[in-house]
Order: C-alpha cells, then sequence, then structure tokens
C-alpha cells in the first residue's frame, strides 16, 4: 500500500498532474491538470485507483486510517472553497464519482450534493435565499443516493414527481415550487425509510463514507464488467474517487451548465461545439431528458462566460493536443470547468481530426495513424442512403453516429438480442436508453431514441460501437410497454421495418435503398501514411471476383485465401457436386468432375481477372463432402428427381458420411488423399485459368496453391506431387511455363510443431487461425457457447480467442511454426487468413511475430492496413525503449 | 552403389557373416555364418539388399554388369557342387529366395527347382535314374514358376494334378508314377501358354534373371506390405536374395526334408524338437499339406544322420545363444542344412527360454529381458478354459497357439474382418491358411485348421499374433465355398459358436466357460529382473474395485485413471444422474447430487480398499452430459415415466445439449466450471472415504484428484479453489488431516504449451493422449477410419498414432509439456493415462522423456513393466554409446 493514496487539487495547485492516469484515474488527473493550468475548477481531492485495488485485494476493507485522512482532505476543500461540510450555516456540499484510467462513460455510478441534510438545507437556505433549488437539490441527492448506493429503484421516486405534477397540473419539473420540493423530499425521505427499514442518513460523514465504498463498489456491477468486457479493459485496474466541491448549474436565471468539444465530434469539423441549459444540473444534460441549446445560444445570453470558456477550450486543445471534451457550471455568473477529458468521436471525426491536426502542425504523421482507432473504421465503411432514391423522411432527430440502418422495429434490450440472434436486423426503438441496455445496442443495426441530445447515452455508446444513431427525435412517440410508436398518423408496431440515417437524423418508415460509403479525402490520406508506415502485407479473404474488386478497392494487396468450396454451391454446380459424390464407380466420378472442371476454370479467370498482378491464394477443396448433400427427407427426394439416383441410395451416402465430429473428421487434404481425382481437376482448373491469362493476355499470374489441414509433411508431398502433376500436363498441353507455388494452411497443432519437415515441401503457410485455434483449446466454436460465455463472464479467459488470438497458447504454435519453418525455408512466406486476420490486436501480433501479411475480409482491409501500420509504431517505440511490451 | 554386392558361400567358407544381416538379410548371413562354422550347407550366394534398395531407387532398373556378375558366381557354386547350370548331362539346380533382414515368414515368394528346362531334365533322369521325381520338380518348377514371377493361378496347375488323381482313381500325390507327372508337366507347359502367349522359357539364365527380379518386386507386394505395416518394419529396408544349390529330400526312400527347433516352440522345453517328411520336399512340410512326423521318428529311421543333425543344432544355439529354427533336407543319405534362424516362439517359450538360459549361464538377466517381446505377454494373459466346467471336445488337433478363446465361426479372411467391425468375436476355421488370410487372423480371436503342423503358416502366424490356434484338425471337414463344417456328426455353419483351446488342440460346439490365465514361475522371475531394471513406474487405469484387484495382481503400483462416469451408469445411479442433468432449479440439482454423493463414495471406498497404501488418481466427471441422456423416442418415455419429467422436457434437454462436435464441446472441467456443484459432490465423495480410512482404519489414503480437459491456467485454479474449498471442510467436519493434491490431465494441446503456467497450481500431470492424439492431429477417431486406413496402407503414417504415440508432433508436445511444467514445478510428477500408456514403443517414449509413471489397462501391465526395463536398457546402452538412438 502507497503511503499517499490522496491527491488534492484547488486554489489553483494540484499535487497529481495529467500524466498520473493510473492512480488517479482519467477524470482525476485531469482535474489537477486543469487545476495546474490555471482553470477555474471547484476543489477536491482524488482516493488513487490503488484504494479501490486494495479494497478488493482485502475482502472489501479498507486500511484502519483511511477514513482519518478523508476527514483531512475534506478540511482542505472547507478552506479552499470556505465552506463547511455538514455546517448548519454555509455548508460544503460535494459530488462523489467514480473515475477509471480508461474513460467508461455511463458506466460508472456519481453521486451530486453530498452533505445535504435537514439541517444543511437551512444554512443553504439562507445564503442563497433560494429554497426551491435547495430542496430540488435534495430530493436529487436523496434520489440518487438511494439508487447508486442503496439499489432503491429510480421509477419509485420519479412517480412520487409525476404524482406531484398531475397534482399540481403542470408537465414540466421547472414549474414545480419549493412548496412542491419540499413535500416531495418529505416523500422520498419517507419511500427510504419504508424500503430499507431505517432513516435516510442525517450524519455527513457517514453519507460520505457510504458513497466512497458504493464507488468501489461500482466497479464491479454487472453493467462496468459487461462494458469493460466489450472494450477489453483489464477488470484489475480499479477505479479512483474524486471528491469535489459542488458548485450549481440550477441557481436560478443566471446559472447553466453545459458540455462542449473543442471539436464536432460527430464530423470533426474544426470548431468550438456544445450543448447547454440554462438553471439546470448537468445530469439533466447527460441523461437527455430535457434537450439542450447549442452552445452558440450562450454567446449570445452570457458573452462574456462565453469568451472565457471559448479561450479555455482554445488552450485546453493545445495543451492535450487532442480534441476535448469539457463539462463546465456555471454558478451564479462564475465559471467552473468540472472535467475535461479527450473526447470520443466518430471514426469520420476521428480520421479528420488526426489529419488535420497534422496540417494545423499540433502532431505528426504518425501520431495521426496511431490516433484513429483501427476498429472504428468499420463505421466509416457502413453504407448510407443511396441518394438517387431519395425516399422521404417521416420525422427528424439529431444525427448522433454516421451510417444508415435498415430494420425491424423493437423496443427493449432483450427483444434486440433474442431477434438478432434468430438473424435479424433490428432498429432498436426508445424514449433513451441506459447502461442497461448496451448489450441490446451491441447487437442492432441501428438505434432510434425519442429524447436526449448528442451528449445522451444512446449517442454516446452509439458513436462507440460505430451504430448508426439518431436522437432526440421527438415526433416520435415511443410506448415501449405495449411495444408500439406513433410518428404522425403512423402506428408502428415491433417487427414493422423502418430505415434510419445517423449521418442526417433523418427516420423512415420504409426499407431504404443502402449504397456503399463513399471514403473522405482525409480517410485516403491517412490510408496512404498507414501504408507508408506498416511492413505488413494486407490481403483479402474473397471467394468471388465481387469480393475481390470490393477489396481491391479498400486497398488489399492479394487475395489470402480464395475458398473452393462455395464455387460448388451454386445452383449450377450443386447437382453436379453432389453427383460426383454419389458417384459409386471411378468413372462416373471422373465424368461428373469432368462437368465441374470448365465452370471452375471459369471461377478463377474471373478472380485472376480482377486482380491481376497481385498474388492469389486458392485453397483446395476443405469441408467434408456431407455439407454437400441433402438433409431432410423432402430435400433428398428432390435431389433423386434432379439427379436420378435413388433416394435410398442418396441416403446411405450421407449416412455413410455422418460424422460424429466433422471438425476433426474427412475434410481438408484427407479428401484429396483419399480422391485424388477431386485434387487433379482444382489444380488443372487453376493452372489453365492462368495459362489463359499468361498465353492470351499476357499477364503474369503466380496462382498460389494452398492445400488445407496439413498435420503430416507427407499429407503435403502426395498433394504436391498431384498438384506438380497437373501443372506439368498443363504446361505441356498449352505451351505456357506456368509460375506457381504449393504451400499449406496451418490449422492443424502438429502442423505448427512439425513446421520444419512441412517446410521443405511447403513454399509457403498461412495460419487458419479458426481451426488452429479450436484444435488448440479444444473448442468446437459451434458448441463452445454453453461455457465460454461462462468463461469470458468470469474473466477465465482474458478476451475470446476467436476475436483475436490468443497469444500465449495459439500464438506460442504459431511462434513455432514461423521459427521452425524459416529454418528450413529462410524465405517461406507466412500469412494469416483467419478471421483474427482483420482483429487489430491480431494484427499487431502477427507484426511481432515476423508474418509477411494479414488477410482479411474485404470491408476489414484498411482496419488492418491501419493495425499493421500502429504495429509497425508500436515495434520502434519498443525498440527504441519508450514503450515496453 | 557399393562395390561388392554379391557374397559367396560353399565348400567350408563364405565372404559373409552373422553380423551382415542388414546387407545379407537373415537368411543370406546366417547361410554364411553356418557355412563359416563348418556346417554343411549347399553352396550359393547372396545378392545383398543394397541392390533391392538400387532397384526402386532406380526406376526398377540394376546396374547395366549386374547380371554379368550374377553369372561369375553360379560359375563358382558349379564350382563347388561339380554340377552345371543348364547342362544336358549334369545340370545344376538353384533355389532362389528373397530374405530381409527382418524375418517375415510366409510373405516373400520363393522359387525351386530353377534350372530346369526341356534338356536338363534328361540330364537329371540319367543321373538320378528317377524319372518321377524328375517330372515332378519340373512341374513344381513350373507351377511355382509361374505363380510367383507372372502371377497365373495356383489353383489352375492344382486342377490339372486334381483331374489327373481323378483318372488315376488315387488320392495321394505319391500315388501318381512317372507317365502321370510327364503328362502332367506337359499340360503345365501348355497352360502356360495359353495364359501367356509364349512358351515357358527355357533359357535357364533367362530363368534365373526373370526369378530375381521376380523376388525384387515381391518385396513391395501387397502381402509383404500389410506384414511390414502390422509388424512395423520399415519399407525402405529392401530384400537380399539368396541363389543356393538345390538339393533334394524327395530322391527316394532316402532321402527327406523337415524342420526343427533347438527348444520346444510353443512350451520352451529344453528339448530337440522337429518334425520331417520323408521323401518331400520342404514345401510340403511348410505349407502343411502332409501331417509330418515328429523328429524324434529319426531317430529310429536314420540314427546316425540324426545324431549328426544333433549335435549341429547343439552347437548352433550355443553360437548363437538363442533358439534356433532349422531347415534341413537328406539328399540320398546326406545331410544339408539348408537354413538356421532364431525361432520364433509363443510368449510362454519366449519367457521360459530365457529365463532358463540365464540358468544354463548362456545369456545375462540384463539379456533375458531384452528377449522377451512385451506385446507378446498379452498372450500369456489370455483366458483359459475353466478346468472344473470340463467341457467335453468334439475333435482335438495340434496345440499350435496358447490360449482359449470362443466366437462364432466364420470362413473367409473377409467374413473375418467384416464381422469382427461389428464388434463380434470370431474363430476363423479353414483347411489351412496362406499369407492372404493374415489380415483376417488378425481380428479373429481364435483360428482352427483341418490341415497342417506345428510349422504351418497357421501356427506360425497364429503364435506371432498371440492368437490361440488349433491345427492340424483332420475331423474337421471344411467347406469354405458352403459355407460350414463338418465334424463328426455335427454340422456347423457360419455363425454359429465355438470354442478352442490353443493350448491342448481341443476344439468344442459350445461356448465355454473361460478362467483368468495362471502365469508361470519363469513369468515371474522374468517380471522380478524387470522390475530391479525399470526406472518407471507402472499404474493401471482402472474405475471399479474388481479391475483394480487383477491389476494389482499383475503388479500395478497405483491407479492412474480412475473414471469416474462409469459410475454413474449403474442401474441405480443413472436416473439419479439423469434427474440431475434435467433438474431446472439449483435446489433440484443439489437434491439430486446429494442422492448420488453416497454411491460415489461407496464406489471410492471400494477402490481405495483394494490399492491400500497405493497413490489413487481420480479424474472428475469428463463427458459430456448429453452422453448419460436416452436418445430414442421410447428411451425417453421410459425415462419419463421413472422419473416423473415431461417426455418433451427430456426431449428438450436431450436437444439442448446437442453438439456438432462433441469431442470439442461442453465437456472436462468445463461443466465443473459451469455447475460446480458436480465438483464440488465429487470432491466430497473422494475426501469423505478417504476420512474414512484415515480415521477408521488407519490408512494413509492420498487421493490425487485429477482435472480433465485444462487448456487454460485459469481453469485449474477455479476448479482447484473448489476442491480445496471441500477439502477444507471435510477435513474440519471428519476432524481429520487428508492428504492429497490436485493435477490436471494434459490432453488438450494448449495445456501442453502453457504447462509453465498450469504447473503453477497443478501438483502432477497426467498426458490423456487419445484426446492429445486427436486434438493434435485434429483426428476424431471415431471417424478417422475413412481416411486413416487409407493413410496407413500408402504410408502416409509410419505407424497408427493411437497405436503408439506419434513422437514427432504429439510427442513433441509431451516433451515441451514435461520441460515447462518442470522448470515451475521441479519435482511435478508426470504420467500417462491414454492407452498408449501400456504400448511398448511408448513405454519407450515415456522413459525417454523422462516421465515418472505409465498407467494401462490391468492386462497391459505386465507389458508396460517390461517395456519399462526394456527401455531402461536401452537408455544405459545409448549412454554406453553402444547403441544410437
Amino acid at each position: 500500500m502507497a503511503k499517499k493514496y490522496i491527491y488534492f487539487f484547488g486554489k489553483g495547485k494540484a499535487e497529481g498532474n495529467a500524466k498520473m492516469k493510473d492512480i488517479l484515474g482519467g477524470k482525476g488527473a485531469n482535474l489537477a491538470e486543469m487545476t495546474n493550468l490555471g482553470i477555474p475548477v471547484p476543489a477536491g481531492f482524488t482516493i488513487s485507483t490503488q484504494m479501490c485495488t486494495y479494497y478488493y485485494k482485502n475482502n472489501k476493507k479498507l486500511p484502519l486510517e483511511f477514513f482519518e485522512e478523508v476527514k483531512k482532505y475534506m478540511r482542505k476543500i472547507e478552506e479552499a472553497m470556505g465552506k463547511k461540510f455538514g455546517s448548519k450555516d454555509n455548508p460544503l456540499l460535494v459530488s462523489v464519482r467514480s473515475g477509471a484510467a480508461i474513460s467508461m462513460p455511463g458506466m460508472m455510478d456519481t453521486i451530486l450534493n453530498l452533505g445535504l441534510n435537514d439541517t444543511t438545507i437551512k444554512g443553504l437556505i439562507a445564503q442563497t435565499n433560494d429554497e426551491r433549488f435547495v430542496f430540488d437539490a435534495y430530493r436529487r441527492f436523496i434520489q440518487m443516493f438511494s439508487d447508486v448506493v442503496l439499489k432503491i429503484e429510480k421509477d419509485k421516486f420519479e412517480k412520487i414527481i409525476e404524482e406531484k405534477k398531475k397534482e399540481k397540473g403542470v408537465r414540466l419539473d421547472v414549474e414545480l415550487g419549493a412548496d412542491d420540493w419540499r413535500d416531495i423530499t418529505q416523500k422520498f425521505k419517507q419511500l427510504f425509510k419504508e424500503t430499507m427499514g431505517y432513516n435516510f442518513p442525517q450524519d455527513v460523514w457517514k453519507q460520505l463514507k457510504m458513497a466512497i465504498l458504493a464507488v468501489f463498489e461500482s466497479w464491479n456491477n454487472p453493467r462496468a464488467i459487461t462494458y469493460r468486457n466489450l472494450n477489453k479493459i483489464p477488470h484489475t485496474l480499479g477505479t479512483a474517487v474524486n471528491v469535489q466541491a459542488m458548485v450549481f448549474g440550477n441557481m436560478g436565471p443566471d446559472s447553466g451548465t453545459g458540455v462542449a468539444f473543442t471539436r464536432n465530434p460527430s464530423t470533426g469539423e474544426k470548431k468550438f461545439y456544445g450543448e447547454f441549459l440554462m438553471n439546470a444540473q448537468g445530469e439533466d444534460v447527460v441523461a437527455g431528458i430535457r434537450t439542450p441549446q447549442s452552445i452558440e445560444e450562450l454567446k449570445k445570453t452570457m458573452p462574456k462566460i462565453y469568451n472565457q470558456l471559448y479561450r479555455i477550450q482554445k488552450k485546453l486543445e493545445k495543451h492535450f493536443k487532442d480534441m476535448q471534451d469539457l463539462e463546465f457550471t456555471i454558478e451564479k455568473g462564475t465559471l467552473y470547468l468540472l472535467q475535461t477529458r479527450t473526447g470520443k468521436r466518430t471514426a469520420q471525426a476521428s480520421v479528420k481530426i488526426a489529419v488535420d491536426m497534422v496540417k494545423e502542425g499540433l502532431i505528426t504523421k504518425e501520431e495521426a495513424v496511431k490516433r484513429v482507432s483501427p476498429q472504428s473504421l468499420d463505421q466509416l465503411l457502413h453504407p448510407t442512403i443511396d441518394p438517387s432514391s431519395k425516399p422521404i423522411p417521416v420525422a427528424k432527430g439529431l444525427a448522433a453516429s454516421p451510417g444508415a440502418a435498415v430494420g425491424e422495429v423493437v423496443f427493449t434490450a432483450e427483444e434486440a438480442i433474442e431477434e438478432a440472434e434468430k438473424g435479424k436486423e433490428v432498429i432498436l426503438v426508445r424514449k433513451e436508453t441506459s447502461p442497461e441496455d448496451v448489450g441490446g445496442m451491441a447487437t442492432s443495426c441501428g438505434i432510434l431514441t425519442s429524447t436526449g441530445g448528442l451528449t445522451s447515452h444512446a449517442a454516446v455508446v452509439g458513436r462507440g460501437m460505430g451504430k448508426p444513431c439518431v436522437v432526440g427525435c421527438s415526433e416520435v412517440i415511443v410506448n415501449e410497454e405495449e411495444g408500439y410508436f406513433k410518428v404522425k398518423d403512423n402506428l408502428i408496431k415491433k417487427g414493422q421495418i423502418i430505415s434510419i440515417d445517423g449521418s442526417t437524423g433523418e427516420v423512415f418508415l420504409e426499407k431504404v435503398k443502402l449504397v456503399e460509403p463513399k471514403l473522405s479525402g482525409e480517410f485516403a490520406q491517412l490510408m496512404k501514411w498507414a501504408d507508408q508506415i506498416r511492413k505488413l502485407g494486407v490481403r483479402t479473404n474473397a471467394d468471388t471476383p465481387y469480393d475481390a474488386k470490393i477489396a481491391r478497392d479498400f486497398g488489399a494487396e492479394g487475395i489470402g485465401l480464395c475458398r473452393t468450396e462455395h464455387m460448388f454451391f451454386g445452383k449450377d454446380r450443386l447437382p453436379k457436386m453432389q453427383r460426383m459424390i454419389l458417384s459409386e464407380s471411378e468413372e462416373e466420378k471422373e465424368k461428373a468432375l469432368k462437368e465441374l472442371l470448365p465452370l471452375q476454370r471459369e471461377d478463377f479467370k474471373g478472380i485472376f481477372k480482377v486482380m491481376k498482378g497481385f498474388p492469389v491464394t486458392i485453397r483446395l477443396l476443405d469441408p467434408p463432402l456431407h455439407e454437400f448433400l441433402p438433409k431432410t427427407d423432402e430435400e433428398i427426394e428432390q435431389l433423386s428427381q434432379k439427379i436420378g439416383i435413388s433416394p435410398q441410395k442418396i441416403k446411405d451416402t450421407v449416412s455413410s458420411l455422418h460424422e460424429f465430429n466433422p471438425m476433426l473428421g474427412f475434410r481438408g487434404c484427407r479428401l484429396g488423399i483419399v480422391y485424388p481425382e477431386i485434387i487433379k481437376m482444382q489444380a488443372q482448373a487453376i493452372f489453365e485459368a492462368a495459362a489463359y491469362f499468361i498465353k492470351e493476355e499476357k499477364i503474369k499470374i503466380k496462382p498460389e496453391v494452398m492445400v488445407p489441414l496439413v498435420g503430416h509433411v507427407n499429407e503435403i508431398i502426395i498433394t504436391k506431387n498431384y498438384i506438380d502433376e497437373v501443372a506439368r500436363e498443363v504446361s505441356k498441353k498449352y505451351k505456357v511455363k506456368l509460375n506457381y507455388s504449393v504451400g499449406t494452411m496451418v490449422e492443424v497443432p502438429r502442423a505448427a510443431l512439425t513446421a520444419d519437415e512441412i517446410a521443405a515441401y511447403a513454399e509457403f503457410f498461412s495460419f487458419g487461425t479458426n481451426d488452429l485455434t479450436q484444435m488448440t483449446f479444444g473448442f468446437s466454436r459451434d458448441d463452445a457457447g454453453r461455457f465460454l460465455k461462462v468463461y469470458l463472464e468470469n474473466k477465465l479467459l482474458p478476451y475470446d480467442p476467436f476475436v483475436s488470438v490468443d497469444e500465449t497458447g495459439v500464438g506460442k504454435l504459431m511462434e513455432m511454426a514461423v521459427t521452425l519453418g524459416r529454418k528450413t525455408r529462410k524465405n517461406l512466406k507466412v500469412g494469416i487468413c483467419g478471421e483474427q486476420g482483420g482483429d487489430p490486436q491480431s494484427v499487431r501480433f502477427c507484426h511481432r511475430i515476423g508474418l509477411d501479411y494479414v488477410s482479411c475480409s474485404p470491408f476489414r482491409v484498411p482496419i488492418a492496413r491501419l493495425a499493421a501500420a500502429q504495429a509497425a509504431l508500436e515495434d520502434k517505440e519498443i525498440r527504441k525503449g519508450k514503450k515496453r511490451k
């Protein structure tokens, strides 16, 4: 336990600074930094994250002397603010907030107005001469404290307010007077006692103690855990606690509160941007209960304050060299900055800001490349509404997160998850969202809320997830309980299809036509810088000329995985493939294969044409043959009629091909070893397609033939023999010199273990990390759901190994394979074509272990390019000793 | 190509010797050695195995000068024997035989009487004055040459002889005269021409050349390949060719031929043992066509020859220090030794001979331990007929290979394989067996033939395989075509059950009662020596007190794997287990587990009682839960009635537990992590059983709790936590100190890869090589049949990795696990409990990589003990530099 675990800030000086994020949390470090910069920040102190860690390590106990220390620091605040905690004359109120090293917006709990009780309100009333405000603050405190510390349902309190409003015949909170709030406060206290069995704590020190413990507790509430799981934040970091003097934005018409960004977080535009509410608390803005005004309005209302704020934001951005997200409060005409932090932004904004800042000379190109999260690029690549289709919107809300989405309406997070699991595209429509909804938001393809601003929960989370999102669309009247929403004269029920455009805020009651995204000039610039920096090649997994084309446009430098099995599922091919599988004699089999040959050859021609000049890795047939055969009696009957083989014979074959563990069964190169005619047909198609281009179009085509599921060197030897034999025949027949290579997937653990033997014959390796992960862990991806979820929730696994390469286990095999393989064949080309190939964390790993390229789906190509560049930069820093691995 | 590739022997001197097995083959080396020892051997020469290798390496071509060299050496034979090859006056005839470095009896082709043609027969007739013999020899030569060199069916020739016998009204070959054989020879030549389209070759040099090439070709005939696959003989060794002057045992009443052993190959008794036939060729003995006389008879018939032979065999055994198998021929009163080699023997004989020879001072204890094939012990451990049941035999044949067997009758090798694949126990009944039958013999549990002696094919192969075998049971009349056999008045059809006793030669038409084997004093002695030598511990895999008892009696030093799932399949347990799986609430689940607890506790008590003082490794529940649930509607209905849960609910659970790849699914420690109550119940049962013995019986019980399927360190951490928690509770409740350890199976590749992390928590490792092999290769054992067979046949894999540990791949992971594990935990105990734990080759590997023990099924414990001793000896020799690894 470090000796110092509380850090003061206030009166222009702080004990901490911006570099102490790890122990002060993001919020605490910034408060210290702002204080040191001379920014007007209410005084306070930060309890370090180490205290949270201590709390969990010591069976939820704190050091004996801890609360004595807290008291000492409270005295410092009292001194700085000239108020006294618990005083009936001049009471100090404080906020208690969580603040982890990595920002977790909306996830952690906050308590405001702490220090209010039946005694201190008197002092506050005397000081402010505003009974209405004080009782409003008191009831807010009771409500928040009850919710956050004691888990009493918020709704119970809201109901009391609603009843009061009904009683008074008013619609808005502001319409309620002092007496109303006093009465409400009384009812709140009653409710508290009824629920808890004891009175609302009147001892302000007890309030403080309970609040601090509640913050520590909140670190491990399920919402926080979910957020960390989703965002891969270590569960061991812990949160700091910030205790800070309260200032009030609801002290009358010369008070207010707001949030602001130094640049537009949605577009990246370089323009001071924000929202505020007069005579309100910060909660009102963030929760999106009232729709706030633009910051431009402040210029008109309080020009002096606006100018002060404008200068401060300039100073902060210059200081932090990144776009800042500010919270401010004006207390009776005095401006206080409550918080500044690196602002969340859309991918589009992220790219624009990074590129702009390079142009402005604020940061370097390398810094710009590092600034943009590769994962976030996903949202740039989302489709938008075809402008030529000109659909007519039924309503317009705030454009909170770009991209357009089409889906069936759902009204709860549970429905969203349920329908998404059925494979449906859904749009979550709610009044507002809350942290409980995060899971449902993640499975929706778009989010629409009727209330809330651009900094509301829905907007912030939607942007983080790259989900198209429209918020504050007040024309939409949502009835979540009954399962419908009304907009103008339309009543839309669950399951009906709507569309939203998160870039314009428009809502449509039809299925709009979507188009592929156009990428900005800044994007192209950033990618150019990334390409200059990265060492890893980036290829794509594509089975069709269409996909190959998209990937080329996204900058793919070749095809790393062209699966051939998909080619046999086409309407014209499947019956032929089925006849091949069902044939009883060699002749029948060869005949069926002969029919497949020209089709397969055309497939390859199509792909070679798009990829001209770039390498194409073609994987030979991989899946078990039963995947090509029908399952149900009805399908069998249909097939029987189509190809004239008796249903019984088909059934017999289907049942003889049945496998207990098809993953580990008769598939991959095993197929070709038992039925060499299949390999030979595929090789012939590949080489004849290549020969055509070499001869007729004078294009250098170098096919890379990839043998799947090799586990023993003899498998590649025998398969390569067949391929080489066919190559010689084609070469002779067409009188062309074929330039090709034969390599293998490394997806069976034994292949990695014996990579030195295999590399003697394989000219390249490509990691099939999907299967390699399945076999190394002994996890069937299809079946792992039952336990993998539990594993991830209980932190048994730090992350899903099917999303990011498991570096400790699977990664060790990969490193072995690279090392052993290159021991035998110095210039062995090694890539990855599993799904992890497009995952930024895995791309970094691939860079570290010396792969030549990664290959991923077309839409992830830019992500991989950026991640590869970041990996190269990280590597450089490690080598410079700046950063530890 | 070595310059010298032909080696002469004859006239008391040879160019080779016994140490040159690698290049002369076993047969050639021994012929040289015998010649050097002064044993009367017909002159000849050996073409080295290097020439065979050259032949296959050079696209089946031989060096240009090769046949010139052969001619030179033929001249030497002519000189030694005083005869001339191809001479019409004094013709030299030769045999051409294969001879590999490792004996492959009955597998390779042999040609006798080469050099006979229409001209040379004249000389031979003039010399022997026995036209009948010469035409018989000529027709034998034509028949054999046609079969071996040109693959003309034997049966076609046999038919001609049968017709002739019918025509003459005789039953035996010897009843045919010179004219008959001349006529037959003529018909053979006609048959040859009709089949081949050209005349039978008259040029003796052409005959010789074709025969030598045929021997080389025979090295790769399918039978030879199968034999090598079965016996793990490298396919690259190649065969030598022995060309040797013919001597004739069919030159009249003072001629004969026989085979002999220096000790009884069936029992090991130290007594000169053999069989001979007067006036016959060696083929007649080996093929079992005529039933030969005992060698004792020779003493009476030709005492001088017998004495000479007796002295020679004494000399040979003393020289070779091992039991010898001799072939001899008496040509007109002169004895020739044709061959000597280490004699094949039953396991019983092998043990007795080894122990006896130590007593005789011929060999050391270590040598004795090395002499006995561990695998062969299997046959010592075969059951015998319960003597108290006194079944009445229907017939008696020769006791060719010990052990009793009960099974359904089959008549062909194909049937044997077919039925065995259905899981049936079969006895193969044939007139005689031939190399084509080897596959079927291997899948039968016993063999019965109506003809043939103790050295017939069936007897030799049966012994080699450790299969109970009765031969020469002439009362049994077999009709293979019609699928029945007659014995006395009984007609037995395919599928009926019979029994045989290979130790007595008795045949029964009923299912006899079998009893466990009693082991000889020599066996106990040999095992004692083995135990003194070995370093590896030997444990057993046993789930019941019954199995544990057998294993203890066989010398197991503990239980290496006690599977607990079998305990849940008992009639009284299964419904409880099913209720546990089907329970919807925690309470129901706990209730069902509470009912299972006392049963499980009794299971462990039973095992601890038998194993007192020895370690017991108990594996927690491993299989997927669906294995405990019924599959068919009928079974579901029954269960529903029994436990009162609706059929629909059961069906739903069954379907929700369905897995695509159950091998990689929800099983092993994953079960216990999702349902900790299962682990806790098992741990409680284990510790309460241990507590009982510690407290009530004062016996030190140290249970080793083994967690299955661990792949990530967190899995062992969490599971060990539960186990430790229960141990503390039990310890407190019963007031005993529990001494236990918690370890893990290493069966998932990732466990081996991260063994350093896992060993921080696991106190022992046990390799589950079945699953480890499945996952490392990506082979599902249940499904691999379709390709693994092809892989083994085509030598893609040198041996079945489910039988012997794949040292290159799986073994590499094992080595890694041992090294990494002991890096973290120096005294980490490591064992193996997969089926390979009882395989001698794998035991050697486990010794080499430093395992502490192997664990195998009870009946394989002696095999493992012996193999472990041999591994220790081998290791010592390697360290001494005597032998290379």
